[in-house]
């Protein structure tokens, strides 16, 4: 894992687009803003392959997915997949209802992505285990955490984030575990959002997903930690959200090679 | 009135369900958040039924509706009133257009809401009562409002509150105000649609929606107070939307008691 | 130029009707907000007419243009046009597709805009310039610039603001350079869609739109160097985008007097 490549994104400037839900994209463009990135957000099925194409990543967050939008969906992944550009898929409350969860496994059957990102009991889902989730937080079972994003990995082909208190990471293969982190993430409707997001922007300036996953979860989490401390980690999450944007701002890969805690799981 | 269950929100953490509009969305999850309720919002008609059955409560607010998303509309307070629970209506500038007039007294004919929040010009509107609007600030004749709020509720047979310098809040029997508030609270676009928000979330857990009604104003109002307090009242609407939210992440049933000023109109 | 209209806008409250991208209303609202202007938003076709009917000014913004809402887009451009009110068109990322290309020539062809803003690059497209665009920062040769600004404006009988470091405004004959500015606003997305619906504000009651381009860009630019003053030039874009709320919600003609910089180009 090469942290230069914190500073290399801000050099390189790539263009994430984003089917974006409409919560929170306002949070996530200022995220991809302050780490150096260019985001995109649309849903106009007419200007899909276009952006597609002028995309260094593009990233698909189905936190507010509609039929209407399933065109622009698809097209934007068959352009990523054709250009061989990094795709990310956010399976925002992939379990929640009927439609959410076919578009989902639709897209998976349809395209290659390179990174998935979710929470590990949306991962789950995916991976077709049952989880036992407990509201927001979904518990962290290191072994179970494990097999999820392991097998989740496996059956798609692909690189795994699952984050929480602890963010799980696999390409199948290897499982990693980011133990960096804030009790105060969970305060900002959006965190999870703004971390798919930025693994798609890394994914575009850094070798493999695996390591692209990494540096992402590294620079949401530690900034994250350094908010956290500013506020004395006090639950305040409209100064946390400020603080967290200000933090990505400045991380840089000394800030990041100094507080990281990554570890084999 | 039992403010304990400001803290009986925190641990039941109701699913609240937003049919929300497309400029405030980010700062009502967020501070359904904050209060310990769990946000979503959608509108994909194809979930609508799903995703009225895992919530606690539902709330609708007309600020941006749509026609082709009045299925999921439709589909969202009809679940919600089979499986009876709590209905939220926030008629956003319900007088501005015929579209919107239209569609918030459609909606109140075939559903039974459980709490009406709106400015005293909305309210006015569904009372079918003339109220001289000035601008946003819609003046403070207390008897006028006092008859304004008790003819809604009466027509719709819900609660309604009509927040402002001053809240009222009438199940069509009686009338309370709230005298706590903040001159600050306007400064945020998206004050009211969060009130309503959280008028839902109290709905979920508290016995009666007037009970309900009353303890959303005050977390509201009192939060806007306590950040009001910490700007010395200064006109900073950047500050006050962030100190608003990390007050409502630490307003306790004592803080409340402590500073709620709550008369009989 | 008389920027007492500044304290002007404040008491006249002027109803400022948008058609926004999904990305960054609530910023564009509460910036609204902050001037003394009253925001609405809405692309819902059936309310078109009488939301630019109760307008005293109507911004499009074409950041998440969409082909469902053209009927919207239209209707809202036809009546500001019969009725004569200010209408400000915002031609985000205008060259990045030939959808919102094509969208955008349409609309300068069929109605008049009082005033578009964009950045060099996107304004360069609509003056059939070849401007070499270096990612965000478009480089600020100043002849090139004025010859943008000036021929933009003479194509389509407007007023035209390219903002960036420096912000150019042409109504075709004059141009004008307003040297005010701050590293700062880029880092957040949206500060140009603010821009545009201040623009379209001051168009309100203002004037000329020359005067009310100027004035807006002061209001902004001058906002944004008070803030990143208080901010000591920082990179910190969750603390500059409270700051930027704040300081343009004191502004005042005094303040705008002493640090305005004006120049003919």
């Amino acid at each position: 894992m090469n942290l230069s490549d914190i500073e290399g994104l801000r050099s390189k400037n790539p263009i994430v687009v984003n089917y974006s839900n409409f919560v929170t994209p306002f949070l996530v463009a200022n995220g991809l803003n302050a780490i150096g990135a260019s985001p995109i957000m649309s849903n106009e099925g007419d200007e899909a392959t276009e952006l597609a194409t002028i995309a260094s990543a593009v990233v698909v967050n189905l936190g507010t997915a509609r039929k209407e939008d399933e065109e622009f969906i698809n097209q934007l992944c068959q352009t990523a997949n054709q250009r061989k550009i990094p795709l990310v898929l956010d399976p925002v409350a992939i379990g929640a209802t009927k439609y959410r969860k076919k578009l989902g496994l639709e897209l998976l059957k349809k395209y290659h992505f390179d990174i998935i990102r979710g929470n590990i009991g949306e991962i789950a889902v995916l991976a077709g285990i049952d989880w036992q989730t407990h509201g927001i937080d979904a518990g962290d079972s290191t072994d179970k955490a494990k097999e999820v994003v392991q097998k989740c990995a496996q059956r798609y082909e692909t690189t795994v984030i699952a984050s929480g208190k602890v963010d799980y990471i696999s390409d199948g293969n290897r499982v990693v575990k980011i133990l960096n982190n804030t009790d105060l993430l969970p305060l900002i409707v959006g965190s999870g959002d703004l971390l798919s997001s930025v693994a798609g922007a890394f994914c575009a300036v850094v070798k493999t997903p695996l390591e692209a996953a990494q540096i992402a979860s590294l620079v949401v989490s530690c900034s994250g930690e350094a908010a956290a401390q500013v506020l004395e980690k006090q639950t305040l999450p409209g100064k946390f959200m400020s603080e967290l944007l200000d933090q990505m701002a400045n991380i840089t890969s000394k800030q990041v090679t100094e507080t990281a805690k990554v570890e084999e799981a």
